[in-house]
């Protein structure tokens, strides 16, 4: 190229260069390191390649495009125009030729590494580099002169094409290819997984011909609760499907310690639990199949995050070691698999990735979280809490990151609450304690009414008012506080102290009535003193593993909180807050993240890079250990008060003024909550 | 170092270097980079680093050995010597320390790369380098604090004591590493694979504790007729069973061309040959691991060489393709495996290598004749010939490799010959006809008396006397032709033309009487003028196959012949030049190679460096295709003629006089064989 042939910029890259008139403007983006796709290889027939050329002047770039400074439109567009629909302005770049000085824009969809955009405006968009793509390649024919085989061919033209080495294929491909080289005319449309650190790039399968559809990757969190999946076109990472099903492990254990004693007890229990998850997986994957109307062998890629548990028990390793300190891995590393090692029913060849573990207790869905959420990135000090029947906390920016997990036990998830239940329509998720009545009105799931509203009785006739879920907990408790029915230390007082006949005492303590539904043969929705040790223990605990992290970074107040997880989308920050469930924070600054691990495992599966980032992110986090850390415990004492004095809360207290009550009449018994069983139990996130 | 340091010199490398006081034997020859075992890395438990100290005075070495230096014998020799025996002179080399100069002699046995002799004189010895290696390490324990898993740990003590980078592991040593390592108190033994182009090394399996046994490889020529292996111990090389058994295929066609009839005949009929040899190949493992006394899970390693339709039909590729022009392979290159993806049922990690195709005729099975005989290392220009249902033909030195196929059909393997059998017990395999009487004379498998001797009755009753197998009949041709029975062009003469009533009117020709047995209910043994015909096909096929190399070489004559394949070893050169089924050579310079394609193997098994050597070889080596080379035609119309004055035989001149006689009296019909059939059939080697 010299000065005289005609320039070409291209956008939104900015990237330039003098070519001979006659190159194709695909060719020029080649040269240029553009980022513009083609399948095909140039040869018009995928149409990946459409770009939209720029006529006129361009100041800023400091060229000026003359109408004929393409080639005209030629037979390949029109032929694709009038089949497809080529939308107005486009060419398609392998197609158009240079004819002179011109500025060519390359659409987001034509780019390889096009971005996907995620929802909240906060999170990094994802760039699309999957582990598999498709190639088209034209193969030499055998010729008796030069003997070589199919395969070799077929990898000479990937080399040759597409600068594609070495690469290799499974039987399945070898046992397959001779017939479908020649249906395609040595023609083929060849999957290629890229490889990994330890293995060779690999042919994953070969079409005849030009194959137009598309193929599939999966996103799974496999929770010990729930295990849910999203289906990725691999071409450009939009969710084609979701869907998710109830862990069969279930039937063994409904928390994870459990599952772990079931394995222990059992002769054969773990690799009982191992084929049972496996097999959910599958049906899982067919459902999602289903959905998406496709067939499961498209499915070329799955990418996994799970918590050390689940991840022991998915691998078919027995979890014993994760019972015992000092809770040692099987592996921590990420892991590069083979589907049909894991017995998942999709593509032969399909590949796995797991990522890596953090430590004994941080498992790969909190690395996920790490990478969907990237405090390592971050300004600002970030706290990243997932919360579940464990938490798994993350302290840290750009500096460094913290890790660690802390017991929170099942009560967020409405377990062991006298009235409590898991989040299901009928379910009471938001609570407001009046004042002056100190009467509690509510919403259910599944209705937009509150309890006082006109018409929640008929709205709520098919769910009924069932329980009172993880989130309707924690507001509830909050309320109570706020409202002087419960004090500092975790009493509920006697209806004399508390001005209100909503407290009744109930064994050797008081409830309050949250709803009576008795005369209509409903239930009755109480939360008792006992109720409110669980939330005060789970909260503790949290926030003591929080704390610890503070501690270990030098500082006493953080930044932001995200909360992560299906149950903290659904917490309200100035509760949370409350309750001294997270330390404090601008309520602002306090925001949900969603299943910011199934997104992890989404990032993973849609960008290769973001795999080798997270494991040198999960190299660097620095693990604590709860278990062993004394000043734990010392924050877990501290911490079950609901918070009055002890801590200093000053946002919190720019907000809500909590009463200063205290319930204690002196008569000890079930008084002071601190610390109890606190740091014993050890349980584990659902 | 320094100069002021005693200095070690070892033998028989010769290498040298000063050390300082106390240097451990196997220290010094780590740092010379002295080839001297062990697997326990120093730590005196494997004893595979004995090593000779020579004393006294060393002119040549110029060293005065002292008797002090080394340190004294101490309790772990001891301990050593107790419990098993520690050879006279012998040290560890691990314990003993250098206390002066000395000279230290490293036994063959105490060798990682050690020889393995092989019998023929004029072949090269192997030199052991297995692609599977143990390691004895000692691993860090779990700790709270650094958290890691315990497959990373295991990882870390290979990279640091044995320096073996980015170890992988299948799921199986996943699922079963926590218990081993804690059960050898965090010592464990640990089968490594090195890894290969397109895989990173890989972990076969773990041990609790130092691990005594040994760990085995199979060698397995997978022929048409018969599959046949060699399991051989890894560490030394030894073959320590050898067995063989039919290939099941042969129930769906004898020859391989019938066996690509069935597959294109019947839907699934390779699937069902795929299924068929691989099951069969199973049964030959557990025969041979029944044989060896050894658990078949300790085979690790297996090597595969065969014709390309077996290579194919074993892969589960059809092999439709390789029956018809161009012949093309799926795959050519040397292929590295899961012995589990070819359903065999050896170590759960085993890996398989498969040797590369030469061409669409010209297998892994000639690609490992050509890595035991090396004509590419040969300072004369050898000629290599595997004879079977087709022949494969290799011409080559140092400066160049030539190789073909030849169809020479089943007549050499007794098949399509009126009196042939396959070489067993009771089959004619020495024949000798008197110059005088013409009457035959002859031996049979199973007996070492000549069929006039004394007790030859006898010494045959059990066998009988059954037919010819393909050594015997040509011997019988050749000594037909050198005693003026048959006549140049292949013609039997008629009892006046012979002067012998062994001759008889057989329809429209004559055949030749070699054993009446019917007065005792035996078999007649007849020679047909048809069996001539089949027998001057084979041969020509051969022969023009070996000439047309020479052409493409360019010379007219070899400096030596090479038999290979069970038949070939049986062939007497005489008679197989007589017959011109080989070109003229010095008599001592044809010689047997056995079963060199199992040789190959073997040594494919026992240096994984012979791999990469081959496939160079291979790709360097000049296939040329007889199909369709005009010259090919033209020397087998040539050749069909048992030598007479058609070609220049002047070695074979000089030892045989071949009578000059004439049958055909002009009658026509079946006088003149010359191209009768020839190239237009195409078969394939049994």
């Amino acid at each position: 190229m010299s000065n005289e042939d005609p320039l070409v910029v291209f956008t939104p890259s900015g990237k330039r260069g003098h070519f001979p008139k006659g190159t194709p403007v695909l060719t020029a983006a080649r040269q240029l390191g553009v980022d513009l796709d083609s399948v095909c290889g140039g040869r018009g027939i995928c149409s990946k390649c459409q770009i939209t050329p720029g006529y006129g002047e361009f100041a800023k770039l400091g060229v000026t495009v003359g109408d004929d400074a393409l080639s005209e439109w030629n037979k390949v567009e029109a032929r694709y125009d009038e089949k497809r629909g080529l939308k107005k302005g486009r060419r398609l770049g392998c197609q158009a030729k240079v004819m002179g000085d011109v500025v060519i824009d390359v659409p987001a969809e034509s780019q390889v590494h096009k971005q996907v955009v995620r929802k909240r405006a906060e999170a990094r968009d994802i760039t699309m580099n999957p582990s598999v793509r498709m190639y088209y390649v034209e193969v030499q024919e055998p010729d008796m002169h030069e003997p070589s085989g199919d395969l070799e061919r077929l990898a000479k033209a990937l080399l040759e094409q597409w600068q594609i080495e070495d690469v290799t294929a499974d039987l399945h491909i070898l046992t397959g290819l001779q017939p479908i080289l020649r249906k395609g005319g040595w023609k083929v449309t060849v999957a290629v997984h890229k490889g990994t650190d330890d293995h060779a790039p690999q042919i994953m399968h070969v079409w005849p011909g030009y194959y137009e559809g598309k193929i599939y990757g999966l996103a799974v969190d496999l929770g010990s609760t729930t295990i849910a999946a999203h289906l990725c076109d691999l071409s450009d990472g939009q969710v084609v499907a979701s869907s998710g099903i109830m862990n069969p492990q279930i039937r063994f254990g409904e928390d994870l310690m459990s599952r772990v004693s079931y394995s222990m007890m059992n002769k054969g229990g773990a690799a009982e639990m191992t084929r049972a998850v496996r097999e959910g997986m599958n049906a899982l994957f067919d459902q999602i199949a289903e959905e998406a109307e496709i067939d499961k062998t498209l499915i070329m890629d799955a990418v996994f995050v799970c918590n050390p548990v689940m991840h022991h028990l998915f691998l078919g390793i027995d979890p014993f070691e994760l019972g015992q300190a000092p809770f040692a891995l099987g592996t921590s590393s990420s892991l590069n698999l083979r589907a049909a090692e894991l017995d998942l029913d999709i593509h032969p060849s399909a590949r796995v990735y797991i990522l890596p573990c953090i430590a004994g207790h941080v498992g790969a869905d909190a690395a996920a979280v790490a990478l969907s959420e990237a405090p390592d990135k971050s300004d600002d000090l970030a706290l990243v809490v997932d919360v579940g029947t464990n938490a798994e906390i993350l302290l840290g920016n750009k500096e460094k990151v913290l890790a660690c997990s802390s017991p929170t036990g099942p009560a967020f998830e409405g377990a062991q609450i006298s009235s409590g239940q898991r989040a299901a329509p009928g379910a009471i998720e938001r609570v407001e304690i009046d004042p002056v009545t100190k009467v509690a009105r509510f919403k259910v799931i599944g209705s937009d009414l509150w309890s006082d509203d006109d018409g929640f009785g008929e709205a709520t006739a098919t769910t009924g008012i069932t329980g009172i879920c993880g989130s309707g907990i924690i507001e509830m408790v909050a309320e109570m506080r706020i409202h002087g029915i419960v004090d500092g230390p975790g009493l509920i007082g006697a209806p004399e102290q508390t001005g209100t006949d909503k407290c009744f005492l109930d064994g050797r303590t008081y409830s309050y009535m949250v709803w009576d539904g008795s005369a209509e043969g409903g239930p009755v929705i109480t939360v008792t003193n006992r109720d409110i040790r669980e939330i005060q223990m789970a909260k503790a605990a949290l926030y003591s593993g929080a704390r610890l992290l503070m501690d270990k970074f030098g500082v006493d107040h953080v930044d932001r909180v995200v909360l992560a997880g299906a149950f903290g989308a659904h917490i309200s920050p100035k509760h949370a807050m409350v309750l001294g469930m997270i330390p404090d924070a601008p309520l602002d600054k306090v925001t949900s993240a969603g299943n910011a691990a199934g997104t992890g495992a989404r990032i993973a599966l849609l960008n290769t890079e973001a795999r080798s980032e997270i494991e040198a992110t999960v190299h660097e986090i620095h693990k604590i250990e709860t278990a062993i850390e004394p000043r734990f415990q010392e924050h877990f004492v501290n911490a079950s008060n609901i918070p009055n004095s002890v801590e200093p809360f000053p946002i919190l207290r720019s907000i809500v003024t909590l009463p200063d009550v205290n319930f204690n009449t002196g008569g000890g018994g079930d008084g002071g909550a601190g610390g109890e069983g606190g740091g014993r139990r050890r349980r584990r996130r659902g």
